[in-house]
């Protein structure tokens, strides 16, 4: 990661502490022992992360040198064993936490994918991989179609796609301004995830036409 | 590629729209929304070639650059979800296009598997993974078992393979061939597809023993 | 691998020809046909290193360069195909052999990390994902949630994953000790599951508390 902002790596570990909680309550949900809780909490945390470096080149993981990072999916999948209950309830703040997250791994993935040169649709499946490619596998291992793809309720990859190309216009346009960027590709994520829940705005169904 | 045969470029073509047409048919056929249409187009399009890639190192995956095949691929998408009615009547037509890109797709894999030094076996898998890889991850997606492994009806990973096998084999008896291998493999695939189709041929079954 | 003991040699070949026959078994009781039977005894035997190799930037996989390794998952998947009767018999053989490739792969995928410079948990990683990586992928190919995330009979991906951490701490305290290491680390691996198999012991579910 090249930016220089502190803010985005506060953000960023607040995105991984949400996903990871987001994926050990999944887990718990459907029965799975300790191990499978600790499993899904780290593949939804850093799952998208891992197969964007994988695919740009960047190996191993960046996350694999990030023993924090991963310390802390550790105990956030514990505490979520523990108490899953308690955070089954906290639907909004979750709702908000997630979208956060959302927005800025969008962002931080797409600024991988034009570090490695990349080019518009490069990009923009770098950024996008990276904020829902996680809860893709979560999905795959858990033996449901992935819900980013069904999902009717929600934009959800749509609003992290979005948000990559925002990130990749805007330096092209204006050069020397990539934190700037960043922040407006997390800020588009998070305003259209906004206006899907609260206004309705939706993608049209095949159904539909 | 380091073929220099410009009808294998437009074979190529031809077979990354069919995939693309076929993934997008599918997730309609599945009630998904526009944007599951289009990664389900841009997976089966290219993420075959992309596994390959990544197993052989080629990092990021050679399509990553092709940006005017992406762009393809979308606009695929686009027509298959208004017009998904008039192509599923297509099945002759269909089935044309998908053994040529299959028999296209094996070729080019296997060339690429040998450029980078593999073997036989890896080349073979190199070649079946760019022909099938794609359809497998768009079946994954999609909640189901990957066709090509429990279909009864026709041959069609066997015959990829077969194809592969065949483009390692003919420069490893006669030199400076390369080419005329390529052309021989994708041949030798579309002749098992229409063996399989139109003579009955089948792989035995474990039931069946 | 680094390794110098002849016998560890012997002990992937034996946890090399158990994986594909127990992925070639599964396929046949799936009633695949003869190439999906091959696939997934592939697939099963050498997918979990392959992932592993991916991640750690080892391209092509070690495992594509050996192709007598491959020649004879392909034989054992043709005997398989034909007695698999038998095989299905063989309760307590086929989870010796199983247990004593699991606690082989956990140490020499722990093994295949810390020579890429991974800490602790990209180590734990290497050595889980080389051990269980090809059975969850064998899953999900067959369209079920992986074995190894909801199992509640038996410990598997977590006694994979402690003979890994072994693997990590023996030279960390005692430098020059890795032959030693990697049989420690195989040892705990197959205590953990004998003491699972015959005292009971378990992970907590969630469910359970």
């Amino acid at each position: 990661m090249g930016t220089s902002l502190p803010v985005i790596d506060v953000l960023a570990w607040i995105g991984v502490l949400t996903f990871a909680a987001m994926g050990a309550l999944a887990a718990t949900q459907k029965g799975l022992d300790l191990l499978g809780v600790m499993v899904l909490a780290a593949v939804t945390a850093v799952g998208g992360g891992s197969i964007r470096d994988i695919v740009v080149g960047n190996l191993p993981p960046a996350v694999f040198r990030d023993e924090p990072k991963l310390w802390a999916v550790i105990v956030v999948a514990l505490l979520v064993f523990r108490f899953s209950r308690t955070l089954d309830r906290l639907g909004t703040p979750m709702w908000l936490l997630d979208t956060l997250a959302l927005g800025v791994f969008a962002a931080l993935g797409a600024e991988t994918g034009m570090e490695a040169g990349l080019g518009f649709f490069g990009t923009v499946f770098a950024g996008t991989v990276s904020a829902i490619g996680g809860g893709m596998v979560r999905d795959l291992f858990l033996g449901t179609v992935p819900a980013v793809l069904t999902n009717n309720r929600d934009l959800y990859a749509s609003a992290a796609a979005a948000g990559a190309a925002v990130v990749f216009a805007i330096p092209a346009l204006l050069p020397d301004l990539l934190p700037f960027a960043l922040l407006c590709g997390a800020a588009t994520t998070i305003a259209l995830r906004a206006a899907s829940r609260y206004l309705g705005l939706r993608l049209p169904r095949a159904g539909a036409t």
